[in-house]
């Protein structure tokens, strides 16, 4: 794993995203860490509890978006079809990447701070437990590259939050959300002093490794058993394998990166 | 359209309940205006945002009551399961009209104030975002005329509800609730000065409006597919259309129109 | 009924657990008298409303840890599979007991006072409003034993919970939490005076007992109807029909009562 | 049970419908002690296979239409509202009388010789395996009292048939359909002289006696697992809790009695 | 309408499809008359069963192609999100035409003769009673034209055949089929002599007139109440909007008017 | 793989079981390499069809019991609930091997002769068109061993079969079936001559690739999504995995390997 560093402490398992340079933005080598962190993890014997926390001052940037560009070019030949198919295979892939947090047998701590921006929130959906210090700043930022969020937000937190019309708006417009919203959200469900994260979510992890694992398995094995989540994540991945091909997104990227307006024509 | 007024300024389309006089209460009239805006909407370029406001001091006092003994009313000659089946229609048919605002491809923003009463709250539901000013009172208020609400309350109400105790407590009672309520349960999202409702609502949705409109529809196609609200629906129209037909409803109604008590029978 | 005392007061019926000196823990006879309340009452003509207390200083502390050891006791000769079928009967008669309150046609009222915890919690989910005292202490304790909750919580908190995030935390800690975050957790819907209680739930009853008896049942008919509630209980019940049979419960009862660290082998 | 004998073979249990003189058509006592032998059955040790068959010339001719009218026979005093709960009551507990067969945890196998009509079919298709002889006369005969079968054969057969065209042949016009259609249909699967039904299911029981009983537990538990059947059989009472309010039923019931045709207004 | 006839016999509605000269094709026109005979027959008195034929040699042989190129032309500056949308829209609506024989109230009895191909079968599908000549030929063509059938064959038919292996094939190979295998896939329940068509189903629609409409109206309500077959439709519809934009389909158009073969490039 | 030979024939893609020595019955390996085989099938360019036949005279004669037990071999210091827990991930395991066919983006044509037992019809059950011998013999032949069937039978022959009855009768008794009673049951549809099958389904294969393939990918796409089949798998795995630590399994091996007659206790 060249995106991630995994620390065993006791029956604790440390996860770090360390980019911290690009502001621990995804890349696709990211995506296939966060893949094979998974078995790793389920085949390493007493590992009862996985800490998530990024290094440097910023949990998760989002996508890097130096990289988007090239990970969905497709060659020209192609038909509309045949590039909608590769596109489709691109998502569930992502999706399964996003999803792996979930599929760890054991329970899922994340601690956030600074930025957790686009790809970073559909990331921590997919843990058990979230904290996050006074100065996070969130934002479901994929509307500001004209797209949909499509690889677990819409799904998950549109199942878990507590305000459906919080979280259009947010969902709509983008905007940065401040730790006291992503509370009252429903999001993260403590927030803590800037230089107490760490402290915190160890207290919490150490408390949880006394339990028997045979029921923490139990647990997860049942919460995170959302049955029409798959379904759901599937229409999704089915929807923006056509509607990923607009010029909306290349406008908004370049008005992004020129600090322009972009501006796009009727549906 | 007879009892709305549809305004188009710029990417925004701004809708009103033009019934101030009764409070904007739903007529016949105004459930066919409401299909039929829709088709108006959806078929007009350029849209990318709709505000839904009632003129007046209220933004609905639910349905009108003077029309609503012969919305019901049946011919003598049909025996009990005939007249079910006619009930059915008209309860899918009404429930269909609270179902417009989600049919509209575009975000819509509500803005509420004074008075949002019995179908009002179906209503609002069914819309993407919703603010309301300090003052703006609430209520489930079927329960005040002997019925279930059931064309949408319960069921979209029930899902996306943050607190279940608190959401059936205010539907067996029917009792108001002020704004700050309605936040708690996660009805609306900010509560805003009297006085600057149609700031607030078009400062957001020219936000929105600013953003790709393919992305703006792929949102709303995703977050309002919820799998299982058509056939709750369908249910709630199943049950009532036999429970419908009960004296509790016109001696709450004759209670409520005198200030007496009602008296019901046993089950 | 031995554990269970039910008085009729005009439209309200009274149903308080007896158990004072036990903490009004849960015996097999509570199941049983649970069970057996529901046609009590269903029959009883002219009961709009329930009110369930717990008699003395708590509302009820959970499975009385006492008798649990005998009720899974499964003669030595019978295989893993005879044991995991009879395991599996007996966890979905428990489900069945925990159901009751949801199973009767009138709305129930719960008045929390002092410890709620474990099997108590599931109890009083099912019911449809829920108000605490003050000094209510909360906790889903089925960890601190080795297991899963496997009567309801899980299933039906995990439903209507307004954080998922925290919601977690306190199924794998088991850690008590108050009045406050039970309420922000949407668990109960409001706090009262700890001398306060039943006046308050009385009220309560009675605005609700002056109501169309048709519209309450309408309602409690629809909005209890969670379609997926019956088979998540059910997949609990097959993987607890295997998972109780593990050291880790014994264990954990034994460093309880001794108040030892219990020590758990890996997976 | 004073409508069924049942009789303990070994491991087999043969159940015996036993009011040959009215055609063992369904009374309310034979719905009581449907209901009454799942738990006999289920607490006998070391029943293995079920064998239901009926005595005398026929298998079940249905509802006992001299005991139906009143059945459903209620206080005029009741609203419509009132009458519907109560007939919502009455045909849930007749649907959990015809389930009874698939409640019994072993295998169920019916002979069936003679008319099965009505009542009949709802009943055979809960049990698991179906064998008639060659002169059985089925029909789903509800029409001809006004009614759609609401008891489990739209539910169970609709779900199980093999040609959709047919089978709403059948139940838009109760016509009578031989051993051979009933084959092709899928609703038995072995067609057997005459005198040797008894034979033939008296050997396939004793074959599938001498296998696992855990096999066959896990075997039926999963099989009739059938996820939307209970919301289903829901609907379907919901719908006639209202349309048995028919004045079609008595005119079809007098002019089956009659040998008159009956006349139905429009819907 | 300019392509349906209609015509009422007692309680019988005889409904043709009018396009012999085209055999019976379906154009935009067609689409629109079957979405417009649901409210004429629904709002019409005293109809009890529809009868629906195609006039000339054959029953309908699937979309007409002179004016199908038309029917998904979309102007050139669309980008391709924007053309799905609209692509989709279009064939939700093709779908909800094709729909239409199950939104009548009334049972629908198909008869069938000549020619049955592609959107042929979409439609008869939603009906509720099949019978065919001896001659009838069946073919689920869309393949040949290089797409999925998307208006309702691999939904309805889907669900209701009783051969998996042979349904498949069928859409896979897009071959000829004969009335013989038609009744073994259970996609028709009778075959009938050529010239005798009309009587039969003459017959069975007076057989059913004859029965209780309420009876009928609960039938086919409930029936038709497939519940994931409008999640399954929307699925293919969201493919599809772009799939659609393929290649293959104009080389197998192209190849299929100038009797070549198609040449397709691999995925 | 060392147990599967692929060959490419133009657009075909032949795979071949090639254990004849040992009825090409599955062993460990053999499940590895059914779930390695997808990738490289769908990682090929220009596979547009699959065709899976077995060498030797037998198609497969299930699991390969020589191994059987030491699969699910577990250390004895494990309590029961951590031996459920491996059990339940390679009850998992087995099933994605066996999901394998319906993964591949090609259609799979599946040529049976002679035995096709137990895991054998698992397999088949997840291709998508099936063709066999007229000498083919076919058995449902996990309870000879004492289990229920839990890698894919019951679940996808239980959706697909045209005849519940007799599905039921071959799960309960594992008794052998031939070809006529598999293509009434709907699990292949055609029977072809000995000496022919390998001819037939290569005329079959060239017709479908010679269709389009985006068409094709799209059928299968739509087709093989059984909504609720993942979470009947799941359940199937939960049940067993507690439910396979019976007595009953190696009472039946050790009798059937000594010709003798298994002897089971009560449940």
């Amino acid at each position: 794993m060249q995106t991630l560093i995994g620390t065993k402490k006791g029956y604790i398992y440390h996860l770090e995203i360390n980019r911290p340079q690009q502001l621990n933005t995804m890349s696709s080598q990211l995506f296939q860490d966060f893949k094979a962190v998974v078995d790793i993890i389920n085949k390493t014997d007493d590992i009862r509890v996985v800490i998530l926390t990024g290094r440097g001052k910023h949990f998760c940037a989002g996508l890097d978006l130096k990289e988007a560009p090239q990970m969905f070019q497709l060659p020209d030949e192609l038909d509309q079809a045949r590039k909608s198919i590769r596109s489709y295979d691109k998502i569930k892939d992502w999706q399964l990447a996003m999803n792996s947090l979930s599929r760890i047998k054991a329970p899922v701590i994340v601690g956030i701070q600074g930025y957790c921006l686009g790809g970073g929130i559909d990331l921590i959906t997919s843990a058990d437990i979230r904290y996050c210090t006074e100065d996070a700043k969130f934002s479901i930022k994929e509307i500001d590259i004209g797209m949909a969020a499509d690889i677990g937000t819409l799904q998950r937190l549109g199942l878990q939050n507590s305000n459906a019309s919080l979280f259009r708006e947010l969902t709509y417009t983008g905007r940065i959300f401040n730790s006291q919203e992503a509370l009252s959200l429903g999001l993260i469900n403590k927030i803590v002093k800037n230089d107490q994260l760490n402290d915190e979510i160890f207290k919490l992890a150490e408390l949880i490794a006394s339990k028997s694992p045979v029921a923490c398995y139990t647990i997860k094995n049942i919460v995170t058993r959302e049955s029409n989540l798959d379904s759901q994540l599937d229409v999704m991945a089915r929807t923006n394998m056509a509607l990923f091909f607009t010029n909306d997104m290349s406008s908004a990227i370049t008005a992004f990166l020129t600090k322009g307006k972009p501006e796009f024509p009727k549906l």
